[in-house]
């Protein structure tokens, strides 16, 4: 019995059509390129590099681990100086700034002692006499939302033992009214300083003593685990808390330096938030995908990060370039009485998960996320699916047992993602837009779809370029 | 297009030929029910007792929740007396019990100073004159594995805060060469001395200390978060272990009692073994399944358990009657070079959980459970769904994510089991079937068919007797 069959790509017009008459439609995800990609993309294609530099920077990213190394203040391992300020997403001005930016902003000034109203760090920052504003990612950092350092806040330390390359990211300090989604009140100020004064310290005591004794906190270990826990690392981070907390715990009873009711209060605060785990998955990726930095003909994404105003990319085959638009609202669902209208545009370095195929591209192994982030458990399933179209390959070390312990999709292809227009899927938290407000809800997010035609063009400009003029096919 | 369909009911060599000529068939899992039960399931299903006391049964199986609220020696919660062992299973003798059963009983004897050498206590178990053997559901306890329990090992002490009932269970030794899995050697003595010298003592410690602080431990809270984390809570319990860690952690340091190394090591303990949760997980298990006990009518399972010899089942409506036949031997996988042979038949209490929902019930939301018990992840989430075939209901409390949040199917029900022919499937761990060697593996398995359709006939035997001789229909 041979049955006509039919491949439907894109046009669901056609294939409810033919459906409706009961055959068999096999229906593949795929939209035309964007308009005006075609010569770039035909460029890119034929540049003798890019096989090979793709290769290179997957193997590049995927040999990465990351293990934790030390705890400390940010004036020490990143040099950070007074009224140096650092915050997510690619480069911004105050005058440019969302308003839980703003907001961490203004906590920031007050914690470091710049002021001692909030209210007056405005005038501040608006001079900008006394004040500098600059991306985590310029400075080896990673910050969840807001993503402000100061020099006085606590810093992971993450290395690459193979080459002893180092990320950072501050401690994460719980959900709610919190620094990084913009709150600055007293209770967030008082919370940062405790955090500085006996979190910090503890923690540095604990992971220089197992860093010591040769056990160091394998943070890639952990990730692998995590995935199948249901954990995706980016909005779930519950088991890797967990497991850090195990793996941290007994050195900080051992330590023996402080009062026995501080290390109670310290393995409190950080086993009562399921995503302190998270300021230690986003260096972790950070550390990976720097790896892949800098390959010329290599098309893969290896940062996106947000500021609350713009979102950005950066690719590996053009160096240190920002690809910017503005930042999407996420869809989600909200906290209490919070709604769409609340939210702040998409902000923060965190995107660096999806970037290196975990978050948004591994909710297939954390089904319960849509429970936070809203959709049903076959978006979920779909997602991760989905992201394969648009990476380079997947990684055999973090593994989602329900799809038969398929690698996470992994390296995000400039390329792919123009020629199917499939953007990347961001799990992600939602930010008020007016300072001080603190968190409103969880939702999903993509990039705004421009920013990848125009890094197409970059790296098709410097395969042109690199030919010799006019050696490639003309630009569309 | 008018195509024919087919719907076929475990006759496989039918569907086969049919769908190889290219027609639909859909597949039903069904077998005939088992010889010679025909008459007891007519009789069953018209018992007018039946549908309420089965609704009650589930209702109260449901509604129990499980806190923990002490940590106490055998001697001391149990009134265990000098000589006076628990065994997991259905009662037993010395003469019939398998190695792992001896060994752990051997291993007891020199723990509580009956011998010093634990070749001497065969003799004591043989003349049995000084020495009693128990089954723990007797005593409102279960043992994992050989299940020993001898008055000096400390138990957890579970509460039903709606009614005040208890359950127990003793403390996890680990994985490996420990006294459940029949191993007795110097280590495995040392272990369980330390574990009653240091270990049992800062637990209680810490237990009361929330219990008193108006926070108790919930177990049937952690195993609900675990179930979102990829533990099915027999054969994995990574989640439970880390949460239960994470509670009890800063209640264990703020003790003071006990010099901080203790405290390092005990976290360093309970940190280190995955499994440690296993032993709330069936405690609180027990502890919903004794509330569906003695219901007249009520054709639900409320205990499967092994002892290495045999498998042995209780059922609500038969009050404290044992139906057994022979355990079966687990298919799975082993540790190092062991194999098949060197594997003891199914013994433990563990298979609580399964009665209770979990376990292998709950394979589909512990995928990666496959690399440790055997089978494929499609396996895993069939078994989920199979198990709905044989069970009174879901428990809304217990969900499974990637089943778009479905409860676990809850409350074995014979006259299923007897009419569609599917038996229960456990996931667990192997012993050794030699005294001594310990844990061999882990895989999975069933009950003996046999025992269903022989608790079926009581069941017919009870309906016939309360509706007046020969009131209901002829036995087959």
């Amino acid at each position: 019995m041979n049955r006509p069959t039919m491949v439907s790509t894109g046009t669901d017009l056609l294939a409810d059509a033919v459906a409706g008459q009961g055959l068999d439609v096999t229906r593949v995800e795929w939209r035309p390129p964007a308009d005006g990609t075609a010569g770039d993309l035909v460029t890119v294609a034929l540049d003798p590099l890019r096989r090979a530099a793709n290769a290179r920077a997957l193997e590049a990213m995927l040999g990465v681990t990351a293990t934790l190394v030390d705890v400390a203040p940010a004036s020490e391992v990143l040099g950070l100086g007074p009224g140096e300020f650092l915050h997510a997403g690619p480069p911004i001005t105050w005058d440019r700034a969302s308003g839980p930016l703003r907001g961490a902003l203004m906590g920031g000034a007050v914690l470091e002692g710049l002021v001692a109203d909030p209210d007056d760090a405005v005038a501040l920052f608006e001079s900008g006499t006394s004040v500098s504003l600059e991306p985590c990612h310029h400075r080896g950092t990673v910050g969840p939302m807001a993503g402000v350092v100061t020099p006085g806040m606590w810093m992971f330390v993450l290395e690459d033992p193979a080459t002893g390359r180092r990320t950072h990211c501050s401690l994460n300090e719980g959900l709610g009214k919190v620094l990084r989604y913009g709150a600055y009140g007293p209770g967030v100020l008082d919370r940062l300083r405790w955090m500085g004064d006996v979190l910090g310290p503890l923690l540095r005591t604990a992971v220089r003593s197992v860093r010591d004794a040769g056990d160091p906190i394998d943070v890639t270990a952990i990730l692998t685990q995590m995935l199948q826990m249901g954990d995706e690392a980016h909005n779930r981070n519950r088991a890797g808390t967990l497991m850090l907390l195990r793996d941290l715990a007994p050195a900080m009873v051992g330590a023996g330096d402080r009062p026995s009711a501080d290390v109670a209060d310290a393995l409190r605060f950080v086993g009562g938030n399921d995503h302190f785990f998270l300021n230690l998955a986003m260096p972790a990726c950070k550390l990976a995908l720097d790896a892949a930095r800098d390959i010329e003909g290599s098309t893969a994404v290896v940062a996106m990060a947000r500021n609350g105003t713009d979102f950005g990319i950066q690719v590996s085959g053009t160096g240190d370039e920002w690809f910017t638009g503005p930042a999407q609202t996420a869809e989600g669902l909200f906290l209490g009485d919070y709604g769409p209208a609340d939210a702040n545009p998409d902000i923060g370095d965190s995107a660096i998960t999806e970037t290196a195929g975990i978050g948004g591209f591994a909710m297939a192994g954390a089904p319960a996320i849509v429970r936070l982030v809203g959709g049903t458990v076959p978006d979920a399933l779909a997602t991760t699916r989905r992201m394969r179209e648009i990476t380079l390959g997947a990684n055999p070390r973090w593994t989602v047992p329900v799809l038969e312990f398929a690698g996470v999709p992994t390296g995000i292809d400039v390329t792919k993602v123009c020629r199917t227009g499939i953007l990347p899927q961001i799990n992600t938290g939602m930010a008020g837009r007016v300072a001080g407000v603190g968190q409103v809800g969880a939702g999903l997010v993509t990039p705004p779809a421009e920013i990848f035609p125009a890094a197409l063009a970059a790296l098709a400009a410097r395969a042109r370029s690199r030919s010799g003029a006019g050696a490639g096919p003309p630009r569309s």
